[in-house]
């Protein structure tokens, strides 16, 4: 006999834009959502029966119905009304999650002022939340941000580890360090600046991994972790995935010529990949 | 107070090309694979001491050199051997996993026959496995394919569902039904012959969805899971995501044309998302 | 003084899907057109003057209506048509352009036979096309594929070339050859059973990869166009791009193996690249 | 009978980074580089005669040998080094280009100020040059950007365009207009602060972009490179390429609620294009 074990649905890639027009100027957001029911649904799975079914279509227009009509500024806000409205109107629906993700986009500076109606976009690095309700449950909200591309230029060892017949690395106390940091860290509280606390949890990232002397990949990423931890106290957690984005000294002594750690290959693949999660402890 | 929590690390994207010689021609296979290891590493992140780190570059080492010993020939073999391999020389490793995708080459057919040393790439449908063991226990092993992009043009609709203020959807009887199917399955164990195993769940699943008289995507995504459960018993569960690539019906009748379901856009963008876990019933 | 020069613009990444329902099955045909147009439009770009300016959007429409009303099975046919219904009706436009790629689908094998109404797509390989008609002349109708991912693990050799201080590739009389075929072609006639002619070319060109004995990827190429045009009267010229993928026998060297051209690291970049066009002589 | 027509050979996808040391702080350059030649290469084609290659894989070394020798500080004048040396020691080279794309690094911003050893990746937008030289011509140097994306607010119209039975697109007079700017311009000399020019081009099209009244994708274009061609003598011509990134506006009339120009769709797909050259006037 088969039975229908875990299951959710939903609608994944809802891009909305929002233009924020003051007298002073515009404001723009760019955010890709996706919604995902979990709920009683084993009849439309084993029956075809779609009466407890909300279509993902009227997902997609309730995205940007609830975009129009919300006041709220930070996407940990609006999801949590998403998943509010989501779970009030259906109640078949047991749990009800959003994730968004944004696209940074800055004014142009024009004549070293910024231009109230013209923008850029940044960097692929993107801000991103995770919210989820169960019904009667509180809400769990995850937030952090991925793809943000650093280099460390100095202050970068690696040495003293494992050799064996299968060994082929040179030992290096100075190293290019590349990595495309993602985070994530969980909020002890549902009411806060959310874009503020996101701030400065960044900021924190970035002076950790630039003033680190590290000795391994493992040792920086601690180290931007304790960091946070200790200055924010909305953060319960914090997990961090940090590839090795290589970049390889070229062997100019081929060609009689030195290279004094100046000249090297990025490289996409392979690459090294170190993730752990910090957490306050009891 | 910060603790260390979960944490793992290893190498992604070896890239590992294997040309076997027989006389009569040649097989290639191309995979890509990734290495993580759980254990011992605290005092790595902690202390930046490395005296119980195998460094990423040599697990890169490994996979090539194994790859040249190795006599297996599935994907799911030469896993296992990895996991042996890397528990059995580090006492600071817990567990360790290996994960494997396989790109598709076929021997080009020159003049009705396959051509023995010439070969084409295929789609880009992915095989793929994962193998982990924690040191002591036993191997845990799923399989599975991603991007197996199918359409079905007759017997798929959508109607009876919930309908309220933010509906916008039109009921239909027939619609074009487009997926990009992912699929993981567990084994029952680990010797069995998986390339054989694996083609019968893909055709079954194939089967089903060519068949299938689909009232909803969770209604063909059930008759797919059931249908590898009923029929492949070293399947223990299933779990199948499948986005619905909407293809939008062109409103001709604003230029005075009918469209009897012949002119669609494909879209990437927004698209649904289906997912469910089947296993056995005790 | 400024003056405009050479302009055009146009609708890009219209994608249609087309269903042709046969009492016997359906067909699918997945195709992504691109509009450009020239003519009198230096006011629109200095005056703000849109009056001469057919917008994108209508050409995007005129796509989905034409690919509804013609019976064209070729995407040359179908472009050819576009074409003519764009200078037909615009005499602003002193020239009319089509390009148009499609993407692979085939019946899916159910039980040993095509089943009519499910499909799979296929590779990453697209065969393409490109229509250009100036007002008064005639069509210059110029076709290709890219994309088509081929090696031969045989019959491949690279040496006697220019050797330098700056060398380190060995040579060798064995090696493996991947690339990635970009081909385009020109017609000599507008009336032509195009799906035909140019499977023929891509058989051709296979065939003369497979068969090949290799001294370089330039010789090879100039094989594969030599082939085509001593085989195909309509094609007046083929012009050939042929990066070279390499493959990067792992030096085992190190761990006490040997590695008789087993085991390879398949790589994206750097790429060798090798284009060359021929023609016929006069 | 065949003949070789146009044809060129070389290698793509050469990644450098090159690190700059100075007392103060670190600078980082990321290039991606692509060499091609042009010469007397006819019998390797259809003799397999290699004597007059010169390998890829030589062009690969000779781009890193050079970056640690050179002194050049912009693209382009490393991009001439390059040219030169592969013309100098290749008699059988006719002609010669490199182009390179660089890829923004911009030093961590750490409590203020600019950290001197770490850096931070910057957008997709990516700086390019293309030299090119026949042997006993001058050379010919084309700069550019590409994937430039920025959006306009306000000041963007569309309408007073051809409306036939295929237009179904509303007139506009407050839309918003967002793209991403490809611009290749030419220089007059080949001794210049390459740098320094590029940049004003670069400033002097986001002006020209913020300030603009735009009545259509034609006229912005058209002011963006009048505006480089009246204030950088330097610049010979430039021409630019836009795809107009439409973002639709949401009808939200149907769930009763307004929509002033605040709730837009961002899509990819599809996309006008515009391009055009401009140059000055004899």
């Amino acid at each position: 006999m088969i039975a229908l074990a875990e299951n959710r649905y939903g609608k994944g890639r809802v891009r909305l834009m929002k233009v924020t027009r003051h007298p002073q100027g515009h404001e723009v957001r760019e955010w890709n959502v996706m919604v995902l029911l979990q709920g009683d649904f084993e009849t439309a799975h084993t029956l075809g029966d779609n009466s407890k079914i909300l279509p993902t279509d009227t997902m997609k227009n309730t995205v940007y119905s609830l975009a129009r009509s919300s006041s709220a500024t930070s996407m940990e806000e609006f999801a949590m009304e998403l998943v509010e409205y989501l779970l009030s109107r259906n109640p078949q629906v047991s749990s009800a999650e959003v994730s968004i993700a944004s696209t940074p986009w800055k004014h142009l500076t024009i004549d070293g002022a910024p231009y109230p109606t013209a923008f850029m976009r940044g960097s692929e690095e993107r801000q991103t939340t995770h919210v989820e309700r169960a019904r009667g449950a509180a809400f769990r909200i995850t937030s952090g941000l991925e793809n943000m591309v650093v280099l460390k230029t100095a202050d970068s060892a690696f040495s003293g580890y494992i050799r064996d017949n299968l060994t082929t690395l040179p030992e290096t106390e100075d190293r290019l360090f590349g990595t495309s940091v993602k985070a994530t860290w969980q909020y002890a509280a549902v009411s806060l600046d959310f874009d503020a606390v996101r701030h400065r949890i960044r900021e924190t990232m970035l002076r950790a991994f630039a003033h680190h002397k590290s000795k391994s990949v493992q040792e920086t990423l601690y180290a931007m972790g304790e960091a946070v931890l200790q200055q924010e106290p909305q953060a319960e957690w914090i997990e961090l995935g940090l590839p090795n984005k290589h970049c390889l000294l070229v062997d100019l002594s081929r060609f009689g010529q030195e290279n004094p750690n100046q000249i090297f290959v990025p490289t996409d693949e392979p690459h090294g990949y170190i993730e752990a999660r910090l957490r306050r402890k009891a």
